[in-house]
């Protein structure tokens, strides 16, 4: 029985599986949860160890645990992968705007709905369902295969970098695999060989020493809260440009063919407008929108807070105004270097009557991987075979920062390979996965297991 | 015995009763105060027929209370004065920032501290105490006072136009004064001629239908959180200017005689600096700073919110962004119309891919009274007899909305007459009013009721 058919043969079982898999609120970021992340790390542990893990373990970190198992190939010389994936969740706050429960996964016309369906869950699970068709079903394995699935990735992964270290011999691999991306559109099979990198600020504006009405001292205090707005609106130019000196320095020229095949993918600009009901787009004259999604760096102001912001009108002067700014970056940016950048300049344009102070509060470099390498064209082959069509090739706008680190630390290929959709509803209420992609998912590692291991 | 004699033989007493009328927790804006308002009010009464009065009522209005109450002159033919007040105060946080607890008034080294010592009991209560003085000390009453005593001044007075239209009739007199502004200076008694207006503005910037996650979506959507900045700083010129087309239209110019006035006052810019602890003082080129101050108009952001303000790093392009901006006007601009051209210029220069929602939450006129009114002349001599040197003139940066009420329904001369110091901590912790200075209130009151009775 081959490992697709066997993946067939027992998808209602898997599903039931995944189901259980759900039902733990891991939930990272709450201290409430904390025993809920580990009863999730080990019910996986167990799980491994039921289809056949070799090493199986739950490893404690400062934070949550790691999970981390071993499943050798069958045949000799082969090559090995490293999965990368978290079953940690984001909260599931609104509640109220939940159809069905987040810890209660409800199938709805062939949509599995629960907070971590997409975003991991359900992706470390058709990868693990894929392992368990190949020794159940094929009774080999063509690779072996080591699982490492953290517990923190939505906290910004404080422990993993520290994990790689200590454990490095242990993670020696031909390639690293990560399904934790989104398909660039329904049916459209995609592999992603960019993530664009992250600088993040907070923004502090010092003014008087109290927060003063507005009557009696406003016209000749400087105000925080205007003066922080001017910093902000300093950051851009006319056209959309970031108008930080050298912030453009390090960006990488976007070479023709990238632009053509950026050009060639399927998207709708006017349909994105529409969907986002905003009245026009915006962003860099020059580029696309799609270029100004994924190649092109950004600077966007996350969060906002100043003086009065409850009901009506209370006239305080503010003592202080806060912004938390960020930057989304591209190759060959340096997150450290651009922060530096940015709080020289703020530091030059501030008015003379507030004191600033800028803090970093993340910082990720920007990744492109191989789209040549081994790894990749073993993936493109293999979802080719699943979907009947070549994968397209894109760069995300978002930042993965563990994939610079497995970049660095382990100097092979990375492939990543989502199966979610971006409608999915990742870190939002009724987030779900199409279980045609769970299904698809799993074809597609397990063939993905036997092209690696095929090589060129 | 006169007036003065009765009030120095009573000092004790005085402030004994004052004690008592400050242990209420009047608190006009929160529900959980509502009895408490109104048992001062009635507390308020009693003392006042107590004290003589031949008039008095606690009247209800939609909100909290009007304590009202006359003083029949002892002499035919005496004018009329009508005094307003308020015996609401503000809430008390930050509680733990207080050293005596706020409704426990607490002596110490001649200063008296308690929520409402300032702002406006102690000031209320020593003109109470100036119509005792006359009443009990020289046996008679030099012009008939009638007292207007409301408890919604600080949540901006909603049921006080009304009432004063309803009761129009009973209100006749022949000027007003209102003991709620301070002094310019400790031991500088001060008469104020002008106040400035407001305007109140909420400001919402709208852009996407969600908060969007940056990484996404940033680059190509407007973000409104930026589009705020940029609003908000284009509303001032480089010069310190507001840059909104038509706003100093109808600002009447300073002209030398008042603006030597200004000047003449004892304002040190350096210390009012340091004393803010600021790097630098800010505001319109061309003016000294306590012409920023009084006299010319502002343009300050009270708050701003938008996106995610909590501890640590969350990259969300905000769906919305807010602010909270007012102008302090000054004559002859009215806060209708500026409000109305702000928004204007906000529709005209927000960028294109976003909406913007301006709201009025709130707008006074500014208000000038005659420096040469005969209520005026009166107040400035029973100033100089108490403190032994004239008053200055000088206009305050804040707003008193109902003074234009007065002058436009009743049409005689208001005199503001206050013996706060900005020091007070006025809507602070640790609010304190100097005893000194309700002893020198009680006797220029009670001055000014004799010059007013003796006419120019």
């Amino acid at each position: 029985m081959t490992a697709s058919d066997y993946a067939t043969a027992h998808r209602a079982r898997f599903v039931r599986e995944l189901r259980e898999f759900l039902r733990f609120p891991s939930i990272s970021t709450l201290a409430a949860h904390r025993d809920d992340v580990h009863r999730t790390a080990q019910w996986l542990a167990d799980h491994l160890q039921t289809i056949g893990a070799q090493v199986c373990q739950v490893i404690p970190t400062p934070g949550h645990p790691v999970v981390y198992a071993e499943f050798p190939a069958s045949v000799p010389n082969a090559p090995t992968l490293l999965f990368y994936g978290h079953y940690d969740v984001q909260p599931v706050d609104p509640l109220d705007e939940w159809t069905s429960p987040p810890f209660e996964p409800t199938e709805r016309d062939g949509v599995l709905f629960a907070r971590g369906a997409t975003d991991d869950k359900g992706q470390v699970f058709l990868v693990i369902k894929a392992i368990e068709s190949w020794l159940q079903g094929a009774g080999t394995l063509p690779c072996t295969v080591k699982l490492l699935i953290e517990g923190e990735e939505e906290i910004g992964s404080p422990n993993l970098e520290g994990f790689l270290q200590t454990h490095r011999p242990q993670l020696a691999c031909d390639g690293v695999l990560i399904c934790d991306t989104a398909m660039f559109a329904p049916d459209v099979p995609s592999l992603v060989y960019g993530l664009r990198g992250l600088a993040y600020l907070e923004l502090t504006v010092h003014g008087p020493n109290r927060d003063l009405h507005s009557g009696s001292f406003g016209g000749a205090v400087v105000n925080p809260a205007n003066a922080l707005a001017r910093i902000i609106a300093a950051l851009h130019d006319d056209a959309g440009n970031i108008a930080v000196p050298g912030f453009y320095d390090d960006v990488r020229p976007l070479d023709e063919q990238e632009r053509a095949l950026i050009a060639s993918l399927p998207f709708d600009e006017e349909a994105f407008q529409r969907e986002l009901g905003v009245p026009a787009l915006g962003g860099e004259a020059g580029y696309s929108v799609l270029e100004r999604l994924t190649v092109r760096p950004t600077l966007d102001v996350n969060g906002l807070w100043s003086g009065f912001t409850g009901e009506g009108a209370k006239t305080v002067l503010p003592a202080s105004a806060h912004a938390k700014i960020s930057m989304r970056l591209v190759p060959d940016q340096r997150a450290d270097r651009i922060a530096q950048r940015v709080a020289e300049h703020i530091e030059r344009i501030a008015s003379r009557g507030v004191r600033v102070e800028v803090r970093m509060l993340h910082g990720a470099d920007p990744v492109l991987v191989d789209r040549e390498s081994l790894p990749m064209k073993a993936a493109a082959r293999a979802l080719e075979q699943t979907f009947g069509r070549p994968p397209v090739f894109q760069r995300e706008g978002g930042s993965i920062p563990v994939v610079s680190h497995f970049q660095q630390m382990l100097g092979v290929p990375v492939v990543l390979m989502g199966f979610g959709l971006h409608s999915d509803g990742a870190h939002s209420p009724n987030e779900h996965f199409h279980l045609v992609n769970f299904y698809r998912g799993i074809e597609a590692v397990a063939r993905f297991l036997e092209e690696l291991q095929r090589g060129a």
